[in-house]
């Protein structure tokens, strides 16, 4: 719960249990969001809206949410419907790259700018697009996808059926993979996650800190991939700032933001790569809460 | 000369043949549209501003074109200033590729889409893109330089200085560079130019008609690097619909549209690819006479 200002005046956090009913989950998320505002000596009439920040894709005409990853039973949830009658309160969605975008724009290190890419670089590689100081969402919510922006062509294969994709060289579950084939079984890597069949990004940017080669190596090829990535994204764009969620931010400047600022400058024009700003996402932990009150936010039409 | 609906009125072409004055060659380009004017039964009171489409880089904010090829004497001209002064009107500028970018989806094959993605493609390659109905430009009037996204890692050189780039294999000059090497002595291509060393994208269209099998060859080279630009584009901004200028147009469904349709079709995801229409300019050889009237109308803002 926050206001317009970007106060963050409550906030609760719990993993979905799903009991196998999208409608049933979504009341008890509904009563969550009472007993908080109950607790913070509110009411649901306090509130101008819901902002929800959804995974993957949902259906915008009619709140729902579609096949969620991770929650059986939420096939085609109507999120908007349900949340909307149980607190009687307008409803807003926004899929979680977008959101996150919003937030980092209106409160994290994209705030002032008019021209932000925000790539969140977990898992996998989304990303949100605010251009002329708006979110611009593409046809059918499809803009802004630069996790699959080719980097090599006829390259790695890719989750999403796709050849060559940045996710496929940069996405945390890709790499993981990658780790568990090529990370030697007696090295840092392995010795930090306990196996290297347990591997993750974070125990590379460990190992790395450490100056562990293999884990050195790791993340220059992650860079490297990044940066072409992010190079195409400024001759289409021209943004002023590119955010970097997640892997980037963990690493920092030193093994990751500035190896990535120099191979950027490498291949874009002077004229367009000297003034964009390459920067660490600004909200870390938080962002969840401040998503949710940007989704809000842009449902209410605040600018 | 034109009006909101988008008649053209009057119209009047002429090359620039430089004095090695921009001043000079500026005022007579403004008594030029007078006496268009007067054949048209007007005077200037009658328009409510100039828009002028100009090539290369400019300074928005002062109204001056900086560098452009081709025209000795012209660095940092005033064009804003001295055409104002001149004609007693206020002047808007616009780059050439965004200029025509807003004729074709003014007037052109993008009319009544709100996400477009318009590609001219004759010496080089430019765009200009409409998002969420309006022109986006980026930071420094960066955006939509779709000409250097790279289809190729480490690739051919391009005359930008980077590599790779998707000019350095579909731009019209590379593209009669690499003519002027590889086209056989004794084919069709050549025979077409008199003579390989004047050939060009045109001949290689017209021997491609014929059936001939380089001029074929070299034809499915510049589908292939093509499709891999607007598989790139179409991942970042999901349009509704990309407009190739110039060669594909010239070349039409069989030679080009056709087969860099399946191929983007094979480079991106159903979702997004499904509903993207990839269409050649609609305004033909009138889109310069569109394009002054576009950018009058932009700065008019009339929606």
């Amino acid at each position: 719960m926050g206001d317009r200002s970007g106060r963050i005046l409550a906030r609760r956090r719990r993993p979905i249990e799903s009991s196998g009913s999208a409608a049933e989950d979504l009341r008890r998320i509904a009563d969550d969001a009472r007993s908080l505002l109950q607790e913070a000596g509110a009411v649901p009439g306090d509130l101008a809206c819901v902002g929800v920040s959804v995974p993957g894709p949902f259906d915008r005409e009619r709140g729902l949410l579609l096949r969620p990853p991770n929650l059986p039973g939420w096939g085609d949830a109507p999120v908007r419907r349900v949340l909307s009658e149980a607190l009687g309160l307008p409803v807003h969605l926004e899929n979680d790259a977008n959101a996150a975008a919003l937030a980092e724009w209106r409160f994290g290190a994209g705030r002032g700018f008019d021209h932000v890419v925000y790539l969140t670089m977990s898992t996998g590689i989304g990303g949100g697009l605010i251009l002329d100081g708006r979110l611009y969402r593409g046809r059918a919510d499809g803009a802004g996808e630069v996790g699959h922006v080719p980097v090599e062509w006829d390259g790695e294969p890719c989750a999403c059926g796709m050849r060559g994709c940045l996710e496929a060289y940069a996405g945390g579950a890709a790499w993981a993979a990658r780790l568990r084939k090529l990370a030697p079984s007696d090295g840092r890597v392995a010795a930090l996650a306990g196996g290297r069949e347990h591997a993750t990004p974070e125990h590379v940017v460990a190992a790395a800190r450490e100056g562990d080669a293999f884990a050195l190596g790791e993340l220059s090829r992650f860079n490297t991939f990044l940066a072409r990535g992010i190079a195409t994204l400024i001759f289409t764009l021209a943004p002023e700032v590119v955010i970097l969620g997640t892997i980037p931010t963990a690493a920092g400047d030193a093994l990751c933001l500035d190896p990535v600022r120099k191979l950027v400058a490498s291949h874009v024009w002077p004229l367009l790569g000297d003034g964009v700003e390459i920067l660490p996402a600004g909200l870390g932990g938080e962002i969840g809460d401040y998503a949710g009150l940007s989704v809000a936010l842009e449902g209410l039409g605040v600018g």
